[in-house]
C-alpha cells in the first residue's frame, strides 16, 4: 500500500515559494502520496475548547492520524517557527494522551527568503518533535533559500536542485519506511 | 511619569491560574502601571496581509509601542512557547523594519501546570526576544508551578510567595528603568 | 551477537550519583553489553591537532565506532551540557567526514542534583545529535533527580525506580535494534 | 577610567582567522581596553576540584572578575558552542554562588569557516549567558564568515568591513557603559 505523507507548510501565503517547493518535493518521492494539510482555518488554540474541538481541528487530527509520516516545510520567523505552525502542532497534540503526532516519522525542510538560514527555527522544531515522540531524520539537514533560484521561469526545478533535494527525499523515504513499515 | 508595562499572557483561557498570576504580579510592582494586552482576537499571521493589517493587529502594535516595557507570562506547550503567543509576536514584529518590540525591556515568567518546568519554552522565548532586540532580564529566572499553591482559597497570595515573586518583580522594575529611563 | 553500547557520562567525578546511575541503567537492559567510555583524559579540542590526534582521542573514536548504540547520561551545567561532554563530542566528530558518531542510535538520560531538571541541556544535546546524524529516541524523556532517592543505603535501586527506568531502557533497546539490526 | 573587556575566543588554534578577527574588533572600539583571556591551559572541569582550583582556573576567574564587560567570539562546532568554550564558562561559574560572570555585560560575535552561519551556537550561548545573569546585547547579531574576505593580503581590514563591524562594536560599547557605568 502507498504510504500517505501529511505535508505541513509553515506559512499561510497561497502563492508562495514555500508552497511551490512543498509541491515540488512531493514529485521527488513518487513512491509516496503527499497531501498538504490545511492549517489556515484553525482557531487559536484555547485549552478550554479541548472538550468540543472545532471542525478544522478534528479534520487536522484525522489527517495526521491517517498518515504514515509527516513532512514539515517551514520558514523561520523571528528565530523560531511561525506561530501559525506552532498553533497547528498544539491543536493536534491535545487533549493530553490523544496526540495525533505520536510515533509518526518526520522530516524537516527549512526555507528562508534570502541569505539567512532557518537554523534556529529548525532546532526549535526538532525540540518539539522529540517531545511529541516523532522520530525525526537528522541528516541531511535542508536549508533552502529562495535566492538560490530553484525554479526556472516556467516553474520547473533545475537539474542540480532536483538532484540535491531528490537525495534528501530518498533518505526521508527510507526513514519513513523504517519507522512505518506499513 | 508612571511606566506603562504591556503584559502578554501566553494562554487564552479566561479563568486560568496564569491570568490570575499575571494580575497578582502587577500588584507586586505598584510603581508601574500594568495592562494585559489581548491576543485572542488576532488572526493567524499571513505575510500577505502586511499591507492591510486587521484592527486587532493595529491595536496590539499600538499598545506595545506605547509601553515602556513588556512582561511575558507564559506556559510551555510541547517544549516551546504556545503558538498563540508566537502568533502575537510575529504580528507585532512586521512588516520588516516596523517591529513594535524593538528596544522594549522584557521580563519572562514561566508558569507550568504541574511539576514539569517551563525551562525549554523560556529558552526559545529568550532566543526570539534577543532577535527582536529586547533587552531581557536574565536572573532571577522564574518557574512558577500551579501545584505550589500560591493562592489561598480566597484568591490571595501567601506571604512567602509574595516575598519570592516580589523580589523578582523589583529586579524587573530596575531593569525596565535602566533601559527605559522615561 | 550482543549489541555493544557506549555509555558517555557527562561528569568526571568518580564517586558520583550519575556514575552509579549509569552503572545501574546497564543492569536494566541485560540483553545489551554496556561500557562507559573514558572522556576525562582527552585534551581540549584543537582544530590544529586533527592531523595527529592524541592517543585518548583515537581510543574514544575507536570505542564509539565499534559500538552499535550510544547512551548519554548527563547533568546540566549552566543551562547546557557540560563542556567536558561537548569536548568529547567535538573530538569524535572530527576531522570532517570521519565522524565516529554518524548513524549510531542514541538515548539521552538527564540527571540533576536537585529539583531543577535538565530540560535545556537535553534540548541542546538533541540539537547536536541531530546534526551528527544520530537517530535519537524521543520519548520517554528521562529527568532523573538525585533527590528522588533512587538507591537505598546498600546502593540497590528500589522497585519503583527499577520499573520506571526499566521501561525507558526497554524502549531504548528496541530503538537501537531498529537502527542497528546487527 | 578605561573599561577593561575580557575577550573569550572559542577556538584554541593560534594562527586562526577567529583570533585575528578578535584582535581587529578591539581596534574598532579604542575607548575600551581589550584583553584575550587564555582558556587553552584549563583542565577539564571536575566538580570534585572546586575546593582546590588549579592556577589557570584562578587566573581566569580573576581576569573575568576584574573586567567590566565580556566579548565572546566563537565558532560553531556541531550546532553548538565548542566544548573548550563551555569548559571555560563552567570553570568560572563555580563554585555555586561564586560565579565570576554574574552581572558582566556581554556581546556575542559568531565566526564560521564558510557559508554556514553560527546561528545555533549563538542561541545556545545566549541561553547560557541569560542563566549566568549576563546582560547580553541582542542586535545587531553578528555572523562573520571567513569567506567574506574581511582582511586584505597585508592583514588589514577593508573599509566596508570596518564600517559594518565598527557599528556593531559601538553598540556594544554603549551596552557595556549602560550596565557597567564604571
Amino acid at each position: 500500500m502507498t504510504h500517505q505523507i501529511a505535508v505541513v507548510v509553515g506559512s499561510l501565503r497561497r502563492d508562495s515559494f514555500i508552497r511551490r517547493l512543498a509541491t515540488a518535493l512531493a514529485k521527488l518521492a513518487p513512491e509516496f502520496s503527499f497531501k498538504q494539510v490545511e492549517i489556515g482555518d484553525l482557531p487559536l488554540y484555547n485549552h478550554g475548547d479541548n472538550a468540543d474541538p472545532a471542525a478544522p481541528v478534528k479534520r487536522l487530527k484525522s489527517e495526521i492520524k491517517s498518515a504514515q509520516g509527516v513532512l514539515f516545510v517551514t520558514p523561520e520567523y523571528n528565530r523560531s517557527i511561525p506561530g501559525v505552525l506552532k498553533n497547528a502542532i498544539d491543536h493536534a497534540s491535545r487533549p493530553y494522551g490523544q496526540s495525533a503526532w505520536a510515533g509518526k516519522p518526520a522530516g524537516v525542510i527549512g526555507v528562508s527568503p534570502g541569505a539567512i538560514s532557518t537554523a534556529v527555527a529548525q532546532q526549535h522544531l526538532r525540540n518539539i518533535l522529540a517531545y511529541l515522540d516523532m522520530p525525526t531524520l537528522g541528516q541531511p539537514e535542508a536549508f533552502v533559500r529562495v535566492s538560490d533560484g530553484l525554479f526556472d521561469k516556467d516553474g520547473n526545478m533545475g537539474a542540480d536542485s532536483s538532484k540535491f533535494l531528490g537525495q534528501r527525499m530518498q533518505r526521508y523515504v527510507a526513514w519513513v519506511k523504517l519507522h512505518s513499515p506499513g
